[in-house]
């Protein structure tokens, strides 16, 4: 397999430190008891824009040659790769055009722009947003920055599990949610290098489960956009190198619902004191629901953001 | 001064080590660039139990005898003392007996026996909870571990200092809550004698402003029961040790009003990710309102806890 590999992610590393905050790992006695494990929780919600989307834009941008990050880089992200690749272009000196759905939530365009973005607005139910951020990178001469269907992107999201790693060794098991694949393929990289025996266990909503139907298949096949509210993890395809990586790498894909996402985030809210954005709890309702269990093992479980509103919240929460 | 000393704390962190979550440091450019300081938050809400309370009943109960520990620990709390005490001596083998108000919140009553607490109710309006707490422990021999005016409550609650100058050394300022006084004298004491010219501020709610007062006033003033969201931090009057420890160690003490705590528990949710109770929030509170700034200065912000359900949490920030 030779997609990325270890060193790749370590180069990552090298970029983002002093940049990326190093998430701390959090435990609960309360969630070992409940899981009949030891959990090592890594929170990238803790981390810069709120998700761990900023490791990879950072890890890529900076990467790019100086000329190129005059010219400037382009995304098409209605979340937290939009926020993730404004603060990185901003960080580095280079200047982000995000494409977004014109029905986006003001505060998110008020977010990236508060990064120092332009934003470029595209109607989502007419439009084909690849297409158009192509055309735009092409006629601005700007570099995309895909959201996870990339080798330096997937290199920068490695480096949760080289952190991870380093805290928690003797690591048994790790489970990260999957939405187009990009943070568990960096992540499987790093644990399948590190720590062979462990186990790697992908999460997706239940009405999102694209990965775990193309790991059956054999292939990589499409479903319908998902009704979940899981907003990160809409991905109705896995990427093409991030499939690579992980029909290799993981062992397992499980699914959960949307009511156990809201129970994972009202018992990180209650327990925890973190706040879990619904695609950012996908992990923990794997280990709490019960829809991946190990006794008596080390899990890591990572959290891949917390970007929901107060209001947004307690909507959820009291539905 | 020789109320308590750096030793005392270091001894209490002994104890605490590997037993106590050593909390890391939370950073945030946007509250950096908001407050044009450099602040390190600590988040003692991440505590077991969720609060700083912890730190000293655990230190209280671990430094008994053993026919102590075995007689059992009482303590009078709705709040989160009662649930540091019960976890504190269940994980040391004793038993705790919580005198509660008869209208405490249930939710408290069962966190508190869900860490396998004995509870007994009193009613707040016609019964002394000290003459209450006094004869329980004297007729059943038991140990009382008082909320915060005690030379060990003292000594483990300044371990949140220690582990804060390990990681921040070049600290320029502290800002911690004051409820009875209890953590801001074992921090000042830690920060005192290893950053001495530190400056060590107090928050205090602004209806609840006793600690403010009595030390305007150069000796123990009483105050009305404040009216404030901030229930851990209600105390009438300061406490005879804590005060003689802040009298001469504190610099300053500022107020902020509900609304103020209300905003930083809106900010820790959003953008640090971090869920505060109304108490928790006070230093948080502090900085961001301007009640205290110090430009270019590195800020120690301690978050007391962060025990506060989803549900209030969401009547708070939608008023």
């Amino acid at each position: 397999l030779t997609v990325i590999s270890l060193s790749d992610v370590e180069a990552a590393a090298r970029r983002l430190d002093g940049v990326a905050h190093r998430t701390p790992i959090v435990t609960s006695r309360t969630l070992d008891r409940l899981t009949g494990a030891t959990v090592a929780i890594k929170p990238e919600n803790l981390q810069r824009a709120g998700a761990f989307k900023f490791r990879g834009a950072y890890a890529t941008i900076s990467s790019l040659s100086r000329a190129e990050r005059t010219r400037g880089v382009a995304a098409y992200s209605s979340g937290n790769h939009a926020q993730a690749v404004a603060l990185a272009a901003s960080l580095l000196g280079s200047h982000a055009v995000i494409l977004m759905p014109a029905d986006t939530p003001p505060v998110k365009v008020e977010a990236t722009r508060g990064y120092g973005a332009e934003v470029v607005f595209y109607d989502r139910y007419t439009e084909d947003r690849e297409a158009l951020g192509l055309a735009l990178a092409d006629e601005r001469g700007l570099m995309l920055v895909p959201p996870y269907d990339d080798l330096r992107v997937m290199a920068g999201q490695g480096t949760v599990a080289l952190e991870l790693l380093a805290d928690v060794p003797e690591l048994d098991v790790l489970v990260a949610p999957v939405g187009g694949g990009g943070l568990i393929a960096g992540c499987a990289t790093v644990v399948r290098a590190l720590r062979p025996g462990a186990r790697i266990v992908g999460v997706e909503p239940e009405a999102g489960d694209d990965t775990r139907r193309s790991l059956a298949a054999g292939g990589r096949i499409s479903i319908e956009v998902p009704r979940t509210i899981a907003d990160g993890l809409q991905a109705t395809t896995p990427g093409r190198l991030t499939f690579e990586v992980n029909a290799t790498l993981v062992d397992e894909i499980v699914t959960v619902t949307d009511a156990q996402l809201v129970d994972a985030m009202r018992f990180a809210f209650e327990r925890l004191k973190l706040v879990l954005e619904p695609s950012g709890a996908a992990s923990l309702a794997a280990v709490l629901s019960g829809a991946f269990a190990a006794p008596g093992r080390r899990i890591g479980v990572v959290i891949s953001g917390g970007n929901v509103g107060a209001a947004r919240f307690a909507e959820l929460i009291n539905r």
